[in-house]
């Protein structure tokens, strides 16, 4: 390895086997240690695919180019580079790292580019759709904490896209939001609401990931879903959690494009009775959609992330220490 | 594993551990071996990548922010992500990889973003420069092949900055080229022209990759350099070759932003001499620069390039066989 005794590297005549390690040393003189190591992990991931591939200059430049038009494909309103992570599994995988579940909580899912800040706080009972040619849909919801108590006072984000499979912020017309809405839990965990029944729908396909796709012989399709995203702040145990539920049957129940499909979220809709209908005013037959959340605390989930890392830093047969809840090597 | 009997993924209650393989299964259904092959390794390192950082969302997000940044600073003369490819050791590993030379040869270096299709043919002799405040520099060059035989009638490009460390097309004002040319090598494999001194040079630094060294504590710089690309087409053998010659005792001689540079490239500055200046027309004691360029012709990059592929897939235990000189799994 050509470097100097100070532990400066030399930067001169790099070949394909030493240029790995010089310069991961000279990306390693921050004073940031979670930087420092995640470079490092990034340079030898990248260095390798490209020795392991034999990763040519026209290969190279290919990706450049596919790199650049995804950039250049990003808008207020369409993230190119998230749906790129999305069709390669990494959200759904960063998911699952950040935010594990204790056993008896709702799983996670990915959040998706299409949460919006703007959506509209609506009291409990009220109708979140705008799209007379949906499918009419009640639905009647519970939150609770991981011992089953409910939790009243938590701000619940509700997203979906229209019966035509789009959400509000792709339309260029926009001017309010529209199949969204925000509300918080009653003194008794409960939550309930009108909307119309989920539809599965293609992910934008007409930028480079979706060309991608199409390169892979992949469809680029959702299976039918609900965004749901709780929030509890300035309380002891704080909560922050996010999940979806998606309709049993739906035709890419098991080839969603963005790997996001739990069965333990995977919901049957049942018909409104009379008794409901006459409780929720909704018409006898209509959807109905029941589910409990139960959700982990932020501590719950901190305990077990920090938990998962050791454990997987032990693995990889790293001696290391967490900081900010996030490992790098322990050096001392 | 999660997997039907007709080995299509069951894309469903994908975890830490077994999404992987599930992505990597629904990305190899083209049929294109080498697209197949280049998934499967980009999908793997970058799992593998989450997995050993335990990446959280927050720095997830930053980096889709990063990469959003980096493909929007594109334009037509400013391409950030080459930048970062090339900060990251990434250009001159896959130039390593894709052009190895002969032992006799000359080496190469990247080619870098400043390359232009507009600089001027000129005779030989004449001079590329219009810059008045560079330090006028004679240079008196050959081409041969790998058998020491002068190659006549190669297309060589030039390129380099101009006396503050700018290409001609990092200014918004460029109306024609300079500091560039194209120029034909004579019967004898000759070619001369006058230039200016190379300066050592910040590579762009106003933008996300900028930003990153700076996080990095890494300096900016470019030893001084001259670029030099060869083209002999429609003859046996075809010749492309492209690398780059320093000016020995620069103050970035072993810390290259970019990773190009290597001992065989760095060349001693002369002095003109009487005879040389009467001959060439210039004033005596001007720099001079005095180089022989060997080049390995396409067959024997590819030659060389095939052989380091197949025992670059031994090494890793793979089977493999090569197509269009690239290597794939060798599934038969």
């Amino acid at each position: 390895m050509a470097s100097t005794t100070n532990n400066t590297p030399l930067l001169l005549d790099l070949t394909i086997d030493n240029i790995t390690e010089n310069v991961v040393r000279i990306n390693s003189q921050s004073s940031n240690a979670r930087l420092n190591y995640l470079m490092e992990r990034l340079v030898t991931h990248v260095h390798d695919f490209a020795r392991e591939t034999r990763l040519s200059t026209h290969e190279w430049m290919a990706t450049i180019e596919f790199l650049t038009k995804t950039g250049q494909m990003c808008t207020d309103v369409r993230q190119e580079f998230i749906l790129l992570s999305d069709i390669l599994g990494l959200s759904m995988l960063v998911d699952s790292i950040d935010h594990p579940k204790p056993p008896n909580c709702t799983e996670g899912s990915v959040l998706g580019p299409f949460h919006t800040g703007d959506a509209p706080h609506l009291p409990i009972g009220s109708s979140m759709s705008t799209d007379a040619a949906g499918e009419p849909m009640l639905a009647l919801c519970t939150v609770s904490d991981s011992s089953g108590r409910p939790i009243s006072g938590v701000k619940v984000d509700i997203w979906e896209t229209d019966s035509s499979g789009h959400y509000d912020v792709q339309y260029a017309t926009r001017d309010s939001p529209s199949e969204r809405c925000v509300m918080t839990s009653d003194v008794d965990g409960g939550f309930w609401f009108k909307a119309i029944k989920p539809v599965s729908y293609p992910i934008p396909d007409d930028g480079p990931v979706g060309k991608l796709l199409g390169l892979l012989n992949r469809h680029c399709w959702r299976p039918a879903h609900m965004h749901f995203m709780f929030e509890k702040q300035g309380l002891d145990p704080l909560i922050t959690s996010k999940t979806t539920l998606f309709i049993r049957g739906d035709k890419y129940e098991t080839s969603d494009v963005v790997f996001g499909v739990k069965s333990s979220l995977i919901i049957d809709l049942g018909k409104v009775d009379e008794e409901t209908a006459a409780k929720y005013g909704v018409p006898v037959g209509a959807l109905l959609l029941r589910h409990s959340f139960v959700l982990a605390s932020t501590e719950e989930t901190e305990q077990l992330r920090d938990k998962n890392a050791m454990e997987a830093m032990e693995r990889l047969g790293l001696k290391s220490k967490l900081i900010d809840h996030l490992p790098v090597p322990d050096l001392d």
